[in-house]
């Protein structure tokens, strides 16, 4: 069987460059070296480091720089993504939106064969760092989004580390936030059950098609033309 | 292999008892007839006909009747598990709500040798019905919360119906609802997905002990009694 | 300027029988305190306490039992309106989803005269307790829904209390929940705001004619029947 | 009283260069006109025709261009201001929510008087065009945020248009998406009701002093320090 590759897209607005250290980072190395010690190979890619244009397509055709196509390709070698993100205003980051938005490009990019979208028989995961709130609803839009794109996902496959309620410490600032139970418990549990379930998949990969499907539910519908994927 | 079981929680409103047909249950049957004919044996319960107290718990004591410990022993029984919802004013029903709710005392049933959740190795997915808008964010919340009760959620695992903007028919009110083609291909997705899924873990469950990862956990954080589940 | 009235509905999953203390009932004190220090008067109902089922509309016919009516004549009543809700599995609890549900019931009672809905020339607010995240989710959700049916919604009119990631104790349980800085402050941010807001609303109540725009959109759409209300 | 103000934020992901129109800009057009006719002056910025860096402040510092004071400036001088976004996955627009993750920086621009924030006696709304779901979703989340900052939110102060289930025409690309019944009779109630919200708090602003509640609540506390904003 052949190693895991797993990648992270750390969503933060902050670049490299900036004085603060990323919160979400912080999490994403927890749970990158638990996968690493479970033999995985994992990258991640910083995206506002690079130039990624708003729209809904792979590549931005009249935008003067689009660095989008190289991270779609990171995405399509992948077998498992985890998008880690931080939570402004109680929900995912202008730059998670971002990523998805340029995600759901992959929408046209069906396979030849089987009609599949381009992540199935990968594995989906997501994490989160906020001061206060919000989790929940990052995560559950976020994993909800990568199954339309065909990506499977485990259980347990969330972290997330939140304050009290009202301004605070963000993950990281100091050890007690490095030390919630909760936090370090669950991103043992992502990195364990993601990297078996793209164990399974890669073994026991789903063999449905679903031009098949399309093309019966037309015919059922009487449409009169063969499928046409919308 | 042994047949798969699916179990449909129809989380109406409406009694079976009521005037009105549940539209939610429309859907479910479309749902229900594709998974038969891939092989499946399929169960549908109307929660609304049963006693179900509010409560966070299998079983909630000081109620003079509770039909949940019931629901909890089919959840336990089916391979696959779909949440089926109305949309009311945005946002899943109460009764899909309460559902949760009572799911959620599962968090207190971990296996005895490998701590995992009583829904690990079983597949998850969700249906939805609503006039005009929710179906996203009804969704996003169910399919999030069986994870982290140890449900696996294959792609493609959802499918809904909503009408364009604003009051209007609902699914199954007239012909052209039923013949949405998007809901039609997606309810087919689901059901081959979701059986597939099934087959795939019944064949390779997962091995992770999640109780093992606590006690690594707490001994990492200098937590000095042994490992207690909180 | 009559003394405003303040109904708060504490959606709390316990009855006032049970042996544990609902923690939303904590935090609604500390607002309904500050509100009777700005000379209003105050109720509170414990929604579960009553005999409310499932349905949309005011009254539920087929029901052998519905307290609900009674609810909605204090609504009727009240200048300011508070949902208190707890949060369970990232969202508003299933008591709070029944009542906006129940309130719902309210589209069908628009003023004889001008259209508007119940809740016009009232004010709506929102407290949330939970363990560790969801109040956003929660309170962008009702506060939305009671605009619907024609509250505003002043600044700053929510409160809540979340403590960290994970498993911890709710608000109420030690004093250290009862000392968070931001709950308290909003607590009273609430109080103030909703208070002056409905005495500007009883002094200036808006002047909108809904039915009046609905007649004039069926002309402009070519409708030929005089206003229909869907 | 003077001229109403309204300012109207595009938040398309296209430009105005793009070759298809911004389907948003067709609802915002419907209700600007609305409001025109009732005496408002209004204006609209397409966001994404400027230059605006991610982050949570008002200026972005270490930024080679930020045209975000501009908006900032403009957002100070309104009544009314209306967030308008497309539906981009269920969610807000990434363009939205750097919007939104930009306004929040007015946090640190309370009024060095009462404390309030800069949004106090303006006025919120919103607009949402989408394929199919998620209108409630991105309308909730954006109204509350706004009252964060002050904003009062008034009786049905939202729009929307939406399509069937699955893909579709966007709002504007046919005559029958245009003369949905709901989608233009809430476009005038929200007008009627911005429009006429602000007349009211014009002549009767809030007079709540935050900042007073901040150092009562301080001291109640037991905090030694004075009023320090977090």
């Amino acid at each position: 069987m052949s190693q895991t590759k797993v990648l992270f897209l750390n969503c933060t607005l902050k670049k490299s460059t900036a004085e603060k250290k990323s919160h979400t980072q912080r999490l994403i190395d927890i749970v990158a070296n638990e996968m690493s010690e479970l033999g995985a190979e994992t990258k991640t890619i910083r995206v506002v480091d690079h130039t990624i244009p708003f729209g809904i397509h792979t590549l931005i055709k009249d935008a003067p720089k689009d660095d989008w196509p190289m991270i779609h390709d990171e995405i399509l070698k992948c077998d498992v993504l985890v998008i880690a993100s931080p939570i402004w205003f109680g929900t995912r980051a202008s730059v998670t939106q971002l990523v998805l938005e340029r995600i759901s490009g992959m929408y046209e990019e069906r396979d030849a064969q089987t009609g599949q979208y381009p992540l199935y028989n990968k594995v989906g995961a997501c994490i989160v760092t906020g001061n206060e709130d919000g989790a929940h609803d990052v995560i559950a839009n976020t994993l909800y989004n990568l199954t339309h794109m065909g990506a499977t996902i485990p259980p347990n496959a969330d972290c997330y580390w939140l304050g009290e309620a009202g301004p605070g410490p963000s993950f990281g600032d100091d050890e007690a936030t490095l030390k919630n139970a909760f936090t370090n418990r669950t991103a043992r549990y992502l990195a364990e059950n993601t990297i078996q379930a793209a164990q399974i998949l890669q073994a026991n990969p789903y063999k449905i098609n679903l031009d098949k499907i399309d093309n019966a539910v037309n015919e059922m519908l009487g449409n009169t033309h063969k499928h046409v994927r919308e």
